[in-house]
């Protein structure tokens, strides 16, 4: 099998075996993955995502909801953390709207808008069961979109003013955790707002019932537009044997739900980093996902995924580019 | 103050406040270490020391001893872990002799040999003291020789079949941990082989009686040339105000040396990862470092360093290429 010569290679290197550690098993997966042996990371790509959430308004985030749009903008002038960061990883960023509240018309946006912004959870569904599939088909329109131009690997983030709160809920939902393990605080808010928060979501579930065994139900009544977006383009990048790298407490939900529509998608993910949401370890640990990083990371946008990245790229020139202890003429292990 | 001005420039970068976690640790420190408000990473430079050890013919490797004269030639022809390694991150690797037991004469090579290999440390010291001053000498000089072309960040690694023996020997006296907890399998030897390798540990240990506050005494009796080689980069590079990002296991040995030569070097320290040797992280907690990635690694060469600089490097252009609030027009936080 691919796998077990994969291992053999690797065994061949020039190194004690196994010395690589974490490395070996990202390469390993890569192989596994894609069916490629020599994979390179030609084009690596970052979708973020952006979408706008009614329940902003009630106060659940440290930031006004004009900011998703003030972001957008930023992302698309190129100034934002994930810019910087992908630059660094030699990666492609691909900003999209998919349900920011303003109208936003600006040269290299990708307009997946579906609404302006998700309706108030704490009245009703976020959005309409029609509307969730859309956004899911949405992501997978961008992924195949940019797939013509070739992709080697995958990273996903977003940005949305109030999303950490539709995520808690779909988590909660999930994972069957309560809703206090599955809240942090977000992008900073204080013990009070916190507090608002985690009964914010409660009554959310209360209202709206989202315990379902059908994920795109749960994703319209307490989810988010970009959040299904995330959840389309780990679809299609699983269908066409690209690795994704997820990034944090969000897409870790749009994650979660791309599970349950298909669970063998997991073989597919990198989970880029531990995130200080604590719903994040939560959904890790539900998947059963080891973080390839943990640097105290709260931003999304996909910036775990950018550092991840060239770690990924790493291990993957790792297996292409050491030498063999037959081709540098050195002695192995003398202890089998 | 700069820590104060660095944090200040950190505020105000468009992100939720502290959200980019330890990469805005890295920059802050960085700045700190380098007094360079933009600092750049131009320069990468790695040094691998090598050398040989009297005890490898005890049998505590795996490996036979020829192997540290064949890696040089690997490191030199570009074909181990550490050279590609170091090109995934842009870094130079500088090759070097410090007490090999064979004579290699090859071109690039940094020939700072103290002597062929170490004596047992069964029989008596591995050096004398005069032999530990030049390991720590010729260390200072590969980095001043290097230093004239410029040096940004330092990445510190090692080769030499049987060297977590002296590491093991060093962590114990200086961290006052039992043998057992700071010995591990190193580049994988069986139970059998562990349990005379801990033996050997406490008999040279007994016989050298190396619990001194001379760490100079301690590589004499139970250190090796390239554990010496390390301490004296490390020295040099603290002394320019040049961050140095230590490895694993072996160069944490140098490391404990060279904090007791003189404590303050710790501010200039990069702690690259945590290695799978126990003993590791026993000196990262006695120096209360904290690693910057846990990838189960065990290599040595240098490898934790050459994953850890890209991801400095990305924290430092996080800090000089990322917009602010007041440039983006980004509205800020609403609950100071």
């Amino acid at each position: 099998s691919l796998d077990k010569e994969t291992q053999a290679r690797l065994d061949n290197l020039t190194k004690p075996t196994g010395s690589l550690g974490r490395l070996e098993e990202f390469a390993k997966k890569f192989v596994e993955i894609s069916r490629i042996e020599n994979p390179k990371l030609n084009n690596k790509v970052i979708f973020t995502l952006a979408g706008d959430h009614g329940i902003a308004d009630e106060g659940v985030s440290a930031y006004p909801k004009e900011v998703t749009a003030q972001m957008v903008l930023n992302f698309l002038n190129g100034g934002a953390g994930i810019n910087v960061l992908a630059r660094c990883a030699g990666a492609k960023v691909i900003v999209a709207d998919l349900g920011v509240a303003t109208d936003i018309d600006i040269a290299g946006l990708r307009k997946k808008k579906i609404s302006h912004g998700t309706k108030s959870i704490l009245k009703g569904p976020a959005m309409s069961y029609e509307e969730a599939v859309q956004s899911i088909e949405a992501g997978i329109e961008l992924f195949e979109d940019e797939y013509i131009n070739g992709i080697d690997i995958v990273g996903i983030g977003e940005m949305g003013i109030g999303n950490t709160t539709p995520s808690s809920a779909i988590t909660a939902v999930i994972t069957s955790c309560s809703v206090e393990s599955v809240t942090g605080k977000g992008s900073g808010i204080n013990d009070e707002k916190y507090r608002t928060k985690v009964e914010i979501i409660k009554k959310a579930i209360e209202i709206n019932k989202p315990y379902s065994n059908d994920p795109i139900e749960i994703l319209a009544k307490v989810g988010g537009f970009e959040i299904g977006g995330m959840t389309g383009v780990i679809l299609a990048a699983c269908a066409r044997r690209v690795p994704v790298v997820v990034d944090g407490f969000i897409s870790g939900a749009s994650l979660l739900l791309a599970s349950k529509l298909e669970p063998n998608i997991l073989d597919y993910i990198y989970a880029s980093h531990s995130s200080v949401e604590s719903g994040h370890k939560i959904i890790l640990d539900y998947l059963s996902l080891k973080p390839i990083l943990d640097l105290n990371l709260r931003l999304g946008e996909g910036t775990g995924a950018a550092i991840a990245i060239p770690i990924i790229e790493t291990s993957l020139r790792m297996l292409n580019e050491m030498a063999t202890f037959t081709s540098a003429g050195i002695s192995n292990k003398d202890n089998k």
